[in-house]
């Protein structure tokens, strides 16, 4: 049997996820989690990474969890676990130290709405659909409620929640789920485009500002810059800031080659 | 006289607060904000409720508070009951376990305007106006400040917080302050469609997720996730869950009569 | 040699803060950055300042750091001792008692894209183009990301930081970063109308206004209302919101005057 997950990565550092259960639609079972959760803590780990696209084969994006799978055992035990498992790959998404890119195609909902959320940039496909549906079956996607809200304004995200109702690519687009609704036949190179201005710019430049992104957005303003501060200095500190901000100043390109 | 409220309740538990002051505007006096308390505590205790409609009789939605009442007791003491007083009002609409829908015709200004901010919900007709325009007696819209920064975004709340000028409906679904902005004869048919799409779904899965929604908003990503999954794994417990999943894995339709 | 920061103040308290190192593109050298500090020490401290207009000579608004005064001591102290320089000036604008409204043409970018975040209100001339750019010199626009994504949303915010690309003033104004975008002849008169409709209004409003509104902000729903609650109490007690409010119920104008 394929892989749940497929898993490429280029010369340059571009990691690409391919969910790969089309006959499911790409649903996270807990094999799809385990495997985003190997996948992702190893990238973490590897300093050679760069930026992570995550796409899917087949006709979905991604429907949500595995329900034959969740109602298989109506346990509680079992469901807080399934959920911990769940909100531990989302979590890891964002404490990648490299840009994490959805590359959204079809259907995209409840959890799998979540992932797009979760991710920093989202591109996707005018093909594209997006819906927390969760509550069509008496299930509030209460996770999924959890990136949304830090992406999609307050009423509108409420609106999904207890509608359940799919939204377009341009509808996500206006409430600002995703970065670009573009046609199928350039999401790719759309994709490429963001993935192209990611990797011209030093790693380790990118972690910490991403590190230091999400930590100052739970923190008031004041300790917010307190610690934006010193993020700062230590990257200015950095060969990569030293050598960005010399050769600008001696009008040529930066060499991060070494 | 006739009461400042007016509540009805439909067979589908459907309930709609209509404010009834239409020679103030429906002014939230001291009167029409008890009877608002009443009206919310009532409902918080109705299971047999499922979705409150905000609306208002005559020419205006609500131009906040009662001016003449206010200036009436120059004393401290009094306007801090006062404020408490109304804020608790509002406070009360997030609490409620059932979605709350401003439907909006007119002018909705200063605690007027607070209050569409304050729902879950919003549709406005293409003839209402916004305003939180208390700075313009000298009185900044403090508290409407609290939930219309937590909708609009901050340069456009602060503008209007500082003009006190009016914002069309269309501008106001733009600014994110509304879901819907639409033609007056429409008003009642999208205050429907939304109606009917929350009534379709099982009250218990709605109130734990709006609970959840608005609980998980004041904490960083971690602790939400931690408190999300805890809702997720209570909800997926619960009868219209274990129904509705298993109704989708059996292809057909839940039956949340029971 | 001219002053680093032009500082104008008319008859109706309108102060004009104009960065005049045209040369330099309005870099936010240390003398820069002392003197943008030492005007808003003062105009804090000044109770006839109405309202700040944060303009620029030249070409530029501003280009962020200067480069080569930062390159030239690659010390961790002294680049500690520089962001929190920066960033005391930043925090000086959220809290001055009067609005502060960035005037904006030419490039923003960097911390000088961060200054049009952090100000109250912004206007941009359709020339203008935005950008935070440092992570194309291998330095993250951390700091600066701090205001970012107090206004922009959290995935275009992203987008801008590692991308370090401009977006133009019609993007920004829909990405939220501006509240107007127009055309290069109609900025003064644009700044104008929003200068004027706050100074029509009393000052004491909205300095307790803009405090509370920043404060609010940083709270959980409950303890948002209870300090508004207080806000507005104390606001109704003072002179100008007693005029304001019986003006109003008298209908006539308020006099402000005395």
């Amino acid at each position: 049997m394929e892989p749940a997950l497929l898993q490429t990565k280029d010369e340059r550092g571009v990691v690409t996820l391919t969910m790969n259960r089309p006959a499911s639609f790409n649903a996270l079972s807990q094999e799809m989690l385990a495997a985003l959760q190997a996948a992702l803590d190893a990238i973490a780990a590897d300093e050679s990474a760069r930026v992570v696209v995550l796409a899917a084969n087949g006709k979905a994006f991604c429907p949500g969890h595995n329900l034959k799978e969740m109602i298989a055992t109506p346990e509680l035990a079992y469901y807080q676990q399934l959920f911990a498992q769940c909100s531990r790959v989302m979590l890891s998404i964002q404490q990648l130290p490299v840009p994490v890119l959805a590359r959204v195609h079809g259907i995209a909902t409840a959890a799998g709405c979540q992932l797009v959320a979760q991710c920093d940039l989202a591109v996707a496909s005018t093909d594209a659909k997006f819906a927390v549906s969760g509550v069509n079956l008496g299930l509030f996607c209460s996770t999924p409620s959890v990136p949304l809200l830090r992406n999609v304004p307050a009423k509108f995200a409420m609106e999904m929640l207890v509608t359940g109702e799919f939204i377009s690519a341009q509808q996500a687009l206006e409430r600002l789920l995703v970065n670009r609704a573009v046609a199928p036949e350039q999401l790719d190179a759309e994709v490429a485009k963001l993935v192209d201005s990611i990797l011209a710019k030093p790693r380790a430049a990118i972690a910490m500002g991403k590190e230091l992104f999400y930590r100052q957005r739970e923190l008031g303003l004041a300790a917010a810059y307190q610690l934006a501060n010193q993020t700062m200095a230590v990257n200015m500190m950095e060969h990569c800031a030293q050598e960005g901000v010399t050769a600008f100043t001696e009008k040529r390109k930066p060499d991060w080659s070494r």
